[in-house]
């Protein structure tokens, strides 16, 4: 049987430790292609570049895997994969991540990590992104790797419906304490954000924003419950943003001319 | 009676003639104030800058308007008018725009016109993003500042029900040649993209990424079809990216450990 074609990306940047989990998981179920941005893109949401043109170099930095870091964003990173890299080849799956820290809630709409798997859905191919309760870089990916090798195994034997995009979240606790995997929709919370003024070393006024995610009590079956409950969180996600409540509700506005 | 308080971002940038067109409809319905990228910021979806400082600062291009142009991107234009400048505040009307172009689609995703209205939304502020299906920097705003002003005043007078997100797209046609107001769901397509190569004047490789969206026979009932057939199209959107589908769809997933 031919091996199945895995793509891998992420928004941490291509040395991060959680990429390199990734790699090494995917590895054992089929042949991986790494494309990846060349620095940290985390909060590039579904940026892509257009105004200027991409870098993208072959990079030899994980054993006998083709890797190539490229100067744009996650999204980017997918489109070359797909549109250029492997022009002519069928893609069966591609993950993202493992991202360090969590894309729960709104957090989708920020993450490079689930924008490039987004990407990724929109062409059709069945699309993961993983993301650790953990920001550090040293972050312990014993367990997130564990769920990705199932959670990949799964997919690649059963597809994932007419869905094509998940948006998993691992708890930060040892495997052994990890009660299991709940399917969820996305937390309602938001940002409350700050913006920290100050003077640079050129006496030029700045203003640096810095938020935190309000998710006091979260609803039961929501991602942001899950992960608080030692659950693995996987958010079954779409691309298409209408409201149909809304398309409902809202039916007086043909009639306001 | 108090005058509403209305925030104009765009993704254009602050000097662009769809924000001038904009920034003037919105006058004649309340108190503006304008937050606008400092330069062309198309293509930036829902990116915030967070490892690097903000610059901001007052600008006089507007008669009688307080503005700010902001080096950052969309989204961080909203999130500083919320959370700084109109800290304690309610804002009223969150509108984005006009902007050179359709994001009618999955051009939602890429859009930082679309994101910034989105992130207002987020805030429980109702918002509107406005597309002129014309990508020129000369585009005739005639038609579009009509349908703006209506429908501002429409969301200003009765709210928006649950949604608080319209996705408004104007096609290039003139006034009296559009044929009316269609209320709409987002379009399935995809872009094919093409990545043009290239050596650099220092001889370094480059890749520019150039596609196109792909809208062939979109169906009745999408807002590609609303544009196609002379409508105005508008999309209640929401940031809920649950596929509810799927939810049901895929409740093996729990299991597979």
């Amino acid at each position: 049987m031919k091996k199945p074609l895995i793509i891998v990306t992420n928004d941490d940047g291509i040395a991060a430790p959680g990429i390199r989990a990734l790699v090494e998981t995917a590895q054992n179920l089929g042949e991986v292609i790494v494309v990846a941005p060349d620095k940290p893109q985390s909060g590039q949401g579904h940026a892509i570049t257009i105004t200027r043109p991409l870098r993208i170099h072959p990079v030899d930095i994980f054993e006998g895997i083709e890797a190539y870091e490229c100067s744009g964003t996650p999204v980017d990173c997918v489109k070359f994969a797909k549109y250029f890299l492997l022009k002519d080849r069928k893609i069966d799956l591609c993950v993202s991540g493992i991202n360090h820290g969590t894309n729960a809630a709104i957090n989708i709409l920020y993450s490079g990590t689930m924008s490039a798997a987004m990407e990724a859905s929109l062409e059709g191919i069945n699309s993961i992104g993983f993301s650790l309760e953990d920001y550090s870089w040293e972050a312990d990916f014993e367990a997130a790797r564990f769920f990705a090798l199932k959670l990949m195994e799964h997919v690649l034997e059963n597809g994932l419906a007419d869905c094509k995009l998940l948006n998993v979240n691992i708890p930060k606790l040892p495997l052994e304490q990890i009660r299991g995997i709940k399917l969820c929709r996305q937390a309602e919370c938001n940002y409350s954000e700050e913006f920290v003024q100050g003077v640079d070393p050129h006496g030029q006024k700045y203003y640096w924003l810095a938020g935190e995610l309000q998710n006091n009590g979260a609803a039961e079956g929501t991602d942001i419950w899950a992960l608080q409950n030692g659950y693995v969180s996987i958010v079954p996600s779409t691309h298409d943003l209408t409201s149909y409540r809304g398309l409902t509700a809202l039916q007086g506005l043909e009639k306001i001319l």
